[in-house]
Parts: structure tokens; C-alpha cells; sequence
């Protein structure tokens, strides 16, 4: 086996490399300025005979392993290289079209916040504020997002914050906003102009008065102050070890296994899903998140982030705690990050990996002899935090021990928030503190699925539940049964809960012995409120995925991102708009599933200063795919085994009683 | 304080006592013979001021406790009784209307079962089998339920199967269905007749023919005979002890309180809940589930269980285990058990509690110092497990440091199996094993809320995130606001979740500081298909609870159950199909909310022979109640505190390379 698998992440000498290839290509004076590097995927076509190779032996086809290199160069032009870093050779440089910008790196973010708030313009409108001694001002750059076809320029929408507390570094900026409201362009930092903000109810602006001052909203405990309520600790532990090992990239827990890389753009991603022997899976990862906002008012209108496409979770992934993030018997992985020179830097433990219980899998009690069997759900959770200014995103991919996956999102961290006046509400915000106002917002994630349920040639169909016709058979009017549609063209389907409409990926080459149907996967997800704005907003010209829930292309090496490789400030979606043709065949097919997770964020109170986890889920469950319940392996529960105990919590009830009443 | 709160579990001699004074009022001749008895709920209004007191101080008013006794006399002749047992004095007691037919009790079912056997019309019947020395036969009394209005007789459908494995007791019979099923009258145990079961695509049915041997789908360990996966221990234990107490029926759990209460019925009830001392919710219970079959051939198209008013999940509670059912540090309540005699018996450990981590619950990294605030979601955890014949339910009400709540249920057990032939598939229906098919069905579950958001006048409202108008302020078309909808009568509301419909109960008497809004709980479900059967069918008459998914009804004293008091082979609904009149004020009133939570179950052959969980929830979450996120007083997660380690699972991947390459 070659020593770097190719679903590996990338390596700190593959980066070094590949930067190194792509400067010397140029002249020192092009000043390359990388903004995102990281190894493609191998092509699909020789990745099945490697996995072939693996599994059943036989010579293993070369695969090379190539990178790409976002870079800048003269300031302003924005290019794209492939170098081949097994070969060491450059493949091919192109210089991206005007108006295509790339992903925003942090280490820029950092600079241009620092010019911004040099810049004369900017400090002449911080001076109007007349702020107190104790108060400064900070700033968070933010996408610029699109409402001009004519914009070429990658700009920055720079949002101003108090900085409350005598300068207290975590002193909570967003919950102090300021009215106004700077855009500069990015890279050459040119300022452009000074942008108001409207803090009423209409898009009505104000010129920069002296700053009222309001409290702001803290969350760090240096600053609370609150007494901390008493909590016991509750620990997990593994006396033996997990019931995981961990080879390379490779997993194996319990009946499961799978490959993991870390990546730029998406965190983490899965590679060959395998359970109890039988392939379920080529691909899993989140594909790409949008946020758009529903304040009206410009320059709000304009507020739409493309999580992926724009920052890139990876590379925003938090070097995740033991006995923070993550509880019990952790393995970490490590992301890798390249600066702006191309040197790699490697992002310490932005993956965590463990097991937890999450109640009873099954449980049958024999009334009749009151003999149980009962068996534990263990869950393998594969984990990334990412953190994009002030949001924080955690992305659990969890394995279960019946074959089942939960691709799991938790929102949290702090709402992107709006100066509001007064004893002012607005129809399309909460106010969670004094003077700072929570716009409404959607999230609409989509997840790439690309399966192998019993090999590449899989079929996407929908179950719905309909009443039978009320004949000779049905008089009694209660039977229904399930009507399957097959998706035969690369496109979506429309939700239709119902009818209990279930998505499942099946294998018509295959047949389940027991069920004599095809095996399968089913795709659950609630059904939920797409994305809201008008149809020819940019926000969906440049996210035609969160119009549906459900998209299926057919696979093409390369079509990784729901809405495109370069979404930074996108015009239009040259991701599923352009795969989902009509035209490609799906059906018995190399097929792609795109699910999409939407959902409408109506901020609350509760949600500032820090927001509690919001929790959305997709479910993979085995379909008539097994012959039975693959749990049925599994040890039975027994308190030898889980050494639970007995909670002594009770003052006995009498005791109690005599003594309030003593 | 008296020594019995009226929200406790009914007591052993409380029982005793009721059962005597029932029994004093009758003759001997008359045979009272008892199905079921508890405690009633003890009038609000009462409880309202005795609460108060608790609270604030004065004088307790005398509640008295009164119970309810369902019993037979004369065999046929349905009863109840409510007793005073604090006064000790019979209060009334009624003959039910010929028809109404009490919840079927286990002793009674146990013995009915052997008549059944030992009949000889079905022992004739049995002999046509010509079964093999190894197998015999046994028999699941199954409610008959409703098909005729004309039916007044208690009756009993004896489903009938082969125990293989040579009478083996766990050997697991509804894997081999028979194709006959014997019909008996209750309590006479009068024969009625022998239904004889399709098995082919439409009702045709055959005489009984010699039994053509299947392969029993086996789940108990000692007849299955796979060898076991290799799962190491994951322990959870609290050194300190865990972070709740319990007195009495009070539990205190960090910032929540609440009563709970186990009952024959529902299980288990939860009072009076406060969340940082403010009042939340005055009553939280299951209220009703209904089981619908899709198989329309006689006899199956009368299979329509109501759990709880059938049977009672209290009654049918499992006693559960330490380390199997439960996991951590656990207290257990007892749950108690009438015999027909009046003899009280206490079921052990019904009901556990404990705490569980649930990954993180907020995070926020400032991406300029690095430093992050992350707390834990902790959980507490109400479970109680009832095995319904062949099915099992696990009830999981979970509270979370956050200020929510969640409703979970997850179900689990062995499907209801019907006999097919050889190679025969049906619409309506999964073949799960050799000649055992499984029908689609329904699992449809009123869940009871009786809220107090900030005391006892609520109101039920939902919003609808919509679209502004195309206008000057939206004039790039990404505004959207949100529409509120009150519930003004009693009566349901449409589900709508392509408008994000979500619905709340709030109280319009207090208002948010900090938003300018009514303080509230949100009450959020998934979309689902609710019941499918024609409207005119027994199906839904009887379950009107069944057709929408949330109703609201203005307060009533026993008015606890959704599809009424007597569910057994009722013909109507008089619950929900009463209460929810369109009449009754709501609004700004004491009302009750009933969300249903519907899961349409396609049976896959994963979930035989025993299922893996199905999990469904609905969260209640403090919407705009607090000034901030009320976890804000959370100790910060850190790893002297969870002490978590490190994974110890990699062979170094270079390692392993040179291994496998020597």
C-alpha cells in the first residue's frame, strides 16, 4: 500500500510543495498571496479500483495526489493552480475571471480589520461617537454579498462594534452595534465609501450622533458575574479502552468502517462507509451552508453568507478541548492551514472522535416470563466546530450500532446583530438586548451523499403513504400503502410530509432474500420551510439548492460544493444549478444525493448573548438492506458490564415531613 | 405540610382502602372483581391555592385524595367507583352503559389465554396443524377493537402461533403467525367463533391445513447462537453524586423542579414544573396513543390498539434494570398494580431518573484572543418502559439545562406479524421473515400539556414566517416577517410547516423586558402525516385526537385522556372530539394543549425480529421568557471537572506501513 493513502488529508511537505511549485511559476514581483490550499479528491474511477485492490488484492493503480492553490496575485488577480505533489509538477494555472472572488482567510480579516479602523475616514466617524473612556470601538469584517451585476470588486462590509468594559478583551462587542458602517475593498484595501445603517422601522439613516450608552450583553465569566449553579460532575470513561482503532485514515468501530480526512473547506470528510461488510457509502460531507437575513432594509438586504464557499469550515475549525468539546475517550485529528506565503501551519485537534450511549437500541420483555433482552444504542461520533465570526457551527457525523448515520448540526455562538432604537420592535428581528436587534435568518445546509449501497450503482425513489381506493378489498377504509416514484433525471424532489414521503437510495441490482425488494437506504429529515426570499433575489439565484430539499445529480469528479466552487460574492449557482440538468440518467446509476437541512432561525431572547444549541438532524437507516436487525449481535445490557448505581438522593418522604414540621 | 401530597402515587393502603369500601358496598354474591385503580387527579382549583401555599405560606386546603376504581360484577356488568380515602367513604359508583367495555388487565389476559388453549374447537383446530414434536402452539390475546355498531360484548381476537425450538419460552413465536384466530367473549370466556386469517394479496381464506414448516426469526441469546461483537464498556459515573434530589415526589434538578408521579395509565405524570423559579407548566403527561393498522382484509382491518385506554402504561411498565435500561446514576420510582381482588401490588423501579450529557450546549471562541466559553448539555432524564404484548415503548421526558423540554418516545419490541405464503409480497406490508408479514401501521400519541407560563392564563398561538410585499422597503425581495395567530376557541390548528409554523403558548399578561413581547414556551414537531383511514371509519370516529396535530381545549377537571375515558371497543371519541367544541373560550384562559405526535410505520426487515428505536420528540423551548440564555450560569466545561482522556487506538500509520510491507 502506498504510504499516503489517497483519501489522506493533506500532508504539511504535500502543501510545501505544492506552494512552492506554484511560486516558482511566477515572479517574485507577482507577489503570490495564497488564500486557500488543500489536496482535490482522486478521481472516482480509479478510487473504485483501489478499493477494489484493497479489499480484494491485486496491484494497486497509481493515483496522484493533486492540490489546488487558491492565490492572489499583482493584489487584485485571483487564480487557481492543480499541482501534481507525487510527481512534482504543476498541472495547470488559470487566471479566475474578474468578478470571481475567493474564500476570506483569517489572516487577512485580521489585517483589513486593523486598516479599517486606522483609516481616517473611519476614526473621523468613531470620533463623532464621543465615546466614554471605557468604551472603544471594534469591528468585524463581513461579506459583502451581491446586489450589483456590475460589482467586480472583492469587497468587505466592515460592521462596528462598541468594545464595552475598559477594552476587556471578551467584552461583548455584538451586543453593542453601531449605526454605520464601512466598505473597503479587500486586498488593496482601498476604502469605498461609509455605509448607514437604518435602526428604526424603515430604512431611514442617521449621521453619527454621539453614542448612548446601552449595556452590553456579556457571556464571558470574567464578566457575568453570576453565581454559578452547582453541578456534579458526570464523568465517562472507558476502563479498556474504545471500541475504536484508528490505522491512517482508517476507522473501524464495532461493525463499522470508514476513512476520515480532515479538509479547507468542509471540516471533515468520510470516505468508503462500510457495515458489517457491506459497502454503504463513497462520500459523505457537509457540502455548503447559506444564511441569508430577512432584514430588508439596505444595506441588510445584502447579508447572505455562504459559510463554505466564503471561509471554509475547515480552515475556521476551532483546536477542540478535552473535557469541553468533547467528553470521555477521545481521538483528535488535526486540520492543516495554509498562510498567506503557502506555508502550512497544522490546526491542532479540529476533528474529535468518540463513543457515547444514547439510551436503549431495542428492547423486547416476554410478558409472559418477564425475560428481557435489551441492548445499548452506541454512537460513534465524528465531530468539528467551526467558528465563522460570530457563529459557531458543530457538525457531528454519528454512527450508530444498528448501520444507521445521524448527520447532525448544532447552531450556536452569537447572533449577527443590528443597532434598533429605542422602545423599537421590528417585524423581521427580536430585540435580545438593549439597542441591538437580532434580524430573523434561515440556515440552509446542504449535505453531499454520495452513496454505494451495495456497490456504485444506486437508484434514488420516494415511498409516499396513500389511502387505498375505497373498493371491495378496502370497505372498511383503512388501507393504505406505500406508492415508490424513482428520480430518473438529475434534479429534485418536492417534500411532501403528508404522505409520510420517504427518500430512500436503493440498489435495483439487488434484492433483500427476506423483503424480495431492493436493498437500501431511507434519508429522513423533517420537512421544512425552504429558502424564503423571492425567486429572482440573489440569494437564491446564487443558492438554487435551498429552493428544495432534495436534489440527485449524476456524479462527476469535481462537483463538491452545492453552490459552486467560488461563492464569495456569486452571482449565480454554478454548483446544483448547473448539475441538476434534467437530462443526466440517475437511475441504476453512479448518483449523488444532495439533502438539504433548512431552517428558519426567529431569534429569541434565549439565544443571546450566547445561543443555546439548536439541533437538526438527517437520519441514513439501513432499508431493507439487512437480512434482520444487525443489532442483534450486540452483548446484552447487563450491570456487570455497565456498572451503573443507585442514586442516594432521597431525604425519605416521613423524615422530611417531621422534620418541616418539627 | 400533610403527610400525602396530592400529586403523590397512589399508596399501597390508599388502594386497600379503596377496594374495601368498594367491595363493603356490594354483596359477595356480586363478584367485584377489579381492573383497575388509582388516584384521581385532585381539582386544579383546589391545587392552584394548595400550591400558592406551598410557595408563599398559610394554610394548606384539605384536599382529599379520591380514587377511581374500575370493576366488574355479576362477570358482565362494568363499573367505577370513586372513593374518598382520606374521609374514607365511597363517593358514588355507576354501572357503565352496556357497551362500555374497562381497560383488558394482565391476570385476567393470562388466564383467558389458557382457556383459549384448552378449548376444544380450538384444540380441534390445533390438531389440523399436524405439528412437529418440536413446536406447539401459543396464543396473544389481542383487543378485538371496532367494527359494528350493533357489538356490545367485551370480546378477545386470540392471534395464534407456533413456539418452536421445543417450547424454548423465549423462542420467539410471532416470527411463525398462524392463519386461524379464535374469537372469545371476556370474563365468561365464551367462545364466539374462529376467524380464519388471508395470507395471500387479497381476504380469500383457507381451511386449516398441516403446518408447513418456517424458520423461526430467533432474538433471545440463547437461540441465536451469533457471535457477539466485541463493544468495551462505556462507564458514567458521578464521584459526587448526581446533581438532583428527590423528596418526597419533589425532584430538584439545577435550576428545575417538578413533582412526579407514576400512575396505571400513563406511566408517569409530571407536576407543577418551575424553571429558575418561575412557574412552567402545571401538568405534563402521555394522554393516549392509537395504533391503526393499513391491512384492509378481515380480520385485520379491526386492529386498532389504544395503549393507554386499553391497557395502561403504568400497568404494563417494565421493571427496569440498573446498567441495561438505565445508565449512570439512577433512582428509581415503584409503580403499583391493582389485582383483581383489590389487592395491591407495587412494581418495582417503573420509572428511573437520571442525568446525561448531551454534547455542547453553547459555544462561542472570540476569533481574536481564541478564548472560548463552551458548556455542557446536561439532560435529566423521566423514563419509564411499557411492553403493550408484542411492542415496547419507552417514554423519555428529558429536561435540559437550557429551560427545555423534551418529549421523547422511542419505539422499540417485536412487530405485529401476520401469516403470508410463499413468495407473496402485499402493498400494505414488509415480509420481515420466512411467512411472517408485518403491516404498515401507525403510531399516533396525544401528549397532554397543561401549561402555566408565568401562571395559569395562556394563551396558544402559532406564527408563520412569510414573505413581506414586493415594496419600497423590500425592494430586493429577501424580507420576510413573521405572522401571529392566536387560537381563540377550542378547537386544532393545521400544521403549515412550509411557513415554519411554530406554535407557542404564551402568556399575554407578561411581557418580555427585553424583546417587548409575551413571555413563552415554544411546542415544536416535525411535520407529519397524521391518521390515514377514511373519516367515516372506526379508525378515526374513535380517535378524532388522531386527525390533527395540535388542539387546545379550555381546562377541565378529568378531561386527562385524548380519545376519552373508556377506550375499549368504544365507537366514538369522547375526548378531544368533545372538548374541542369551537366554542370554549381559550385565549387568555386556563387551557390544555394536546400536540400528537404521528409516526406512519413501514415495517423494514431490520426492524425484526426485534426493532431498533424509532425516536420521536417534541421540544417545549423557552421562547422570549427569559432576559438572556438562561444557561449563562453554567460552570464552564473543563477537564478537571469531566476529566476526560485520550483515545489510545492508533497504530502510527507509518508503523503499520512498514509492517504490512516486511
Amino acid at each position: 500500500m502506498p504510504s499516503v493513502h489517497p483519501f489522506d488529508s493533506a500532508k504539511d511537505y504535500e502543501i510545501r510543495l505544492a506552494t512552492k511549485l506554484v511560486k516558482d511559476s511566477h515572479k517574485a514581483s507577482d507577489n503570490v498571496h495564497f488564500v486557500q490550499v488543500d489536496r482535490c479528491d482522486p478521481p472516482k474511477k480509479d478510487m473504485i479500483k483501489y478499493l477494489d485492490v484493497e479489499r480484494h488484492g491485486g496491484e494497486f493503480p497509481r493515483i496522484p495526489r493533486v492540490f489546488y492553490c487558491y492565490y492572489y496575485t499583482n493584489t487584485l488577480t485571483f487564480n487557481k493552480a492543480l499541482v501534481n505533489v507525487t510527481a512534482g509538477h504543476l498541472i495547470t494555472k488559470t487566471e479566475l475571471p474578474e468578478g470571481v472572488v475567493g474564500p476570506f482567510m483569517a489572516e487577512d480579516m485580521a489585517e483589513w480589520e486593523e486598516h479599517c479602523l486606522a483609516h481616517p475616514a473611519v476614526k473621523a466617524e468613531v470620533e463623532k461617537l464621543q465615546l466614554p473612556k471605557d468604551c472603544s470601538v471594534i469591528t468585524d469584517p463581513w461579506i459583502y454579498a451581491t446586489d450589483d451585476p456590475k460589482e467586480k470588486r472583492p469587497l468587505l462590509q466592515f460592521f462596528m462594534y462598541i468594545q464595552a468594559n475598559n477594552g476587556h478583551p471578551e467584552s461583548n462587542h455584538y451586543s453593542l452595534p453601531l449605526k454605520f458602517s464601512p466598505v473597503f475593498e479587500a486586498y488593496t484595501k482601498k476604502f469605498i465609501r461609509i455605509d448607514f445603517l437604518p435602526s428604526g422601522f424603515d430604512g431611514t439613516v442617521t449621521p453619527t450622533l454621539p453614542w448612548k450608552r446601552a449595556k452590553p450583553a456579556e457571556y464571558h465569566p470574567d464578566l457575568t458575574n453570576e453565581p454559578l449553579r452547582d453541578v456534579k460532575p458526570l464523568l465517562v470513561n472507558q476502563p479498556e479502552g474504545p471500541s475504536f482503532t484508528m490505522e491512517g485514515s482508517k476507522v473501524k468501530w464495532l461493525s463499522w468502517e470508514f476513512r476520515v480526512a480532515t479538509t479547507a473547506r468542509e471540516g471533515f470528510v468520510l470516505y468508503d462507509g462500510w457495515f458489517k461488510g457491506r459497502q454503504v457509502f463513497y462520500r459523505i460531507s457537509l457540502s455548503e451552508m447559506t444564511v441569508p437575513y430577512a432584514d430588508p432594509r439596505p444595506p441588510f438586504h445584502r447579508k447572505q453568507a455562504f459559510d463554505l464557499g466564503d471561509a471554509g469550515f475547515g480552515v475556521t475549525g476551532n483546536s477542540l478541548k478535552l473535557g469541553c468539546d468533547c467528553l470521555g475517550v477521545i481521538k483528535y485529528l488535526d486540520g492543516m492551514f495554509t498562510g498567506g506565503n503557502g506555508e502550512p501551519s497544522v490546526m491542532p485537534s479540529t476533528v474529535c472522535m468518540h463513543e457515547q450511549d444514547d439510551g436503549i437500541l431495542y428492547k423486547h420483555m416476554n410478558y409472559r416470563t418477564k425475560a428481557a433482552v435489551v441492548a445499548r444504542r452506541r454512537e460513534f461520533v465524528v465531530q468539528t466546530i467551526a467558528t465563522v465570526a460570530n457563529y459557531e457551527y458543530a457538525l457531528n457525523f454519528k454512527f450508530v450500532n444498528d448501520g444507521s448515520i445521524d448527520l447532525e448540526v448544532r447552531a450556536t455562538g452569537i447572533l449577527s446583530t443590528m443597532p434598533i432604537d429605542d422602545n423599537m420592535t421590528v417585524p423581521w428581528g427580536t430585540v435580545v438586548a438593549e439597542n441591538c436587534m437580532a434580524a430573523y435568518h434561515q440556515h440552509i445546509l446542504s449535505f453531499r451523499i454520495d452513496p454505494a449501497v451495495d456497490g456504485h450503482k444506486n437508484s434514488v425513489c420516494y415511498d409516499d403513504a396513500v389511502k387505498m381506493p375505497r373498493d371491495k378489498l378496502n370497505q372498511w377504509g383503512n388501507g393504505f400503502v406505500t406508492e415508490r416514484t424513482f428520480v430518473e433525471k438529475a434534479g429534485s424532489v418536492k417534500q411532501s410530509p403528508f404522505t409520510n414521503r420517504a427518500y430512500k437510495v436503493i440498489n435495483e441490482n439487488v434484492k433483500n432474500p427476506i423483503s424480495m425488494d431492493n436493498v437500501g437506504y431511507k434519508i429522513e429529515m423533517p420537512a421544512r420551510q425552504m429558502i424564503i426570499s423571492e425567486p429572482d433575489t440573489y440569494n437564491v439565484t446564487r443558492a438554487k439548492f435551498a429552493t428544495e430539499q432534495l436534489w440527485v445529480t449524476k456524479y462527476g469528479d469535481n462537483q463538491l460544493f452545492a453552490a459552486g466552487e467560488f461563492t464569495n460574492q456569486s452571482q449565480t449557482d454554478t454548483g446544483i444549478a448547473v448539475w441538476a440538468n434534467g437530462t443526466d440518467n440517475v437511475r441504476n446509476d453512479d448518483c449523488v444525493i444532495w439533502p438539504t437541512l433548512s431552517f428558519t432561525h426567529i431569534p429569541r431572547v434565549e439565544d443571546f448573548p450566547v445561543m443555546p444549541v439548536e439541533i437538526h438532524n438527517i437520519h441514513m437507516t439501513p432499508f431493507n438492506f439487512f437480512d434482520k436487525n444487525p443489532g442483534m449481535d450486540l452483548p446484552q445490557a447487563n450491570n456487570n458490564f455497565n456498572k451503573s448505581s443507585l442514586a442516594k438522593v432521597g431525604l425519605e418522604e416521613n423524615k422530611a415531613c417531621c422534620k418541616s414540621t418539627l
